[in-house]
């Protein structure tokens, strides 16, 4: 698969726009636009690698501690019961890891997010810019 | 927490046992008992620890190495189209990884296992020990 026909690439391969939270050395951090679970991050590799253990030992070692780095400042803002890591990429085979703070207030805290039905929960351009900005500082 | 009242630690906290892999230096992988997803393993942290980001950065790292060793030896095997990784804790805060291939045969590859209705396939003894073996010698 080349980046012309990879979704996280066209999608997230760039810094910017608005739910665009931070680029780091290896990964970009976007606000997931569902925000039923508050503070649901992405962490998109920013080169197309489909395994984590398709990558050199040591830019797994560096993608590993900016997704602690980015799940421990989430826990910081949010307070959560439990953080939730995933890397799946049964849609799109490029590697991106879901980080989701798994609240007190979440309806079904026990299960993974996958099985919570729900509506999503798109921000207003205000309200995703101020948490977004909240993440950011959390990450200086 | 401490030990003795985690489930983790009671369950998967010594090597042995009908669906023990291997020992790696700071992990131990076990065969889950649902084999619905062939090749579905446990791969639980020796010590009682809840967060990936409280584990000093040296052990995360060698942590994910064995993470990704043991997703490799897997995607060995059994040729997933494609490796989940997970990491959620939200039953047990005891830190283990979910590492899952999804084979073309799966019936829901798209979508995460826990949304993938079905009944749990456990092995009979002698074909959990095959496939432990299996596993095992893929790993050495």
């Amino acid at each position: 698969m080349t980046a012309t026909v990879c979704v996280m690439c066209d999608k997230y391969g760039q810094s910017g726009g608005a739910l665009h939270i931070v680029d780091l050395e290896l990964s970009r951090a976007f606000l997931h636009e569902d925000q039923f679970f508050p503070g649901y991050v992405l962490l998109v590799l920013r080169r197309h690698v489909t395994e984590l253990y398709e990558l050199p030992a040591p830019e797994r070692a560096t993608l590993m501690e900016e997704v602690s780095r980015v799940a421990q400042a989430l826990a910081g803002i949010f307070r959560p019961v439990k953080m939730n890591y995933e890397l799946l990429g049964n849609l799109v085979p490029h590697i991106h890891w879901h980080l989701v703070p798994r609240l007190a207030t979440d309806p079904a805290l026990r299960s993974p997010i996958w099985t919570v039905e729900h509506q999503a929960v798109p921000l207003a351009p205000a309200a995703a810019r101020e948490r977004i900005e909240t993440i950011r500082r959390a990450l200086v």
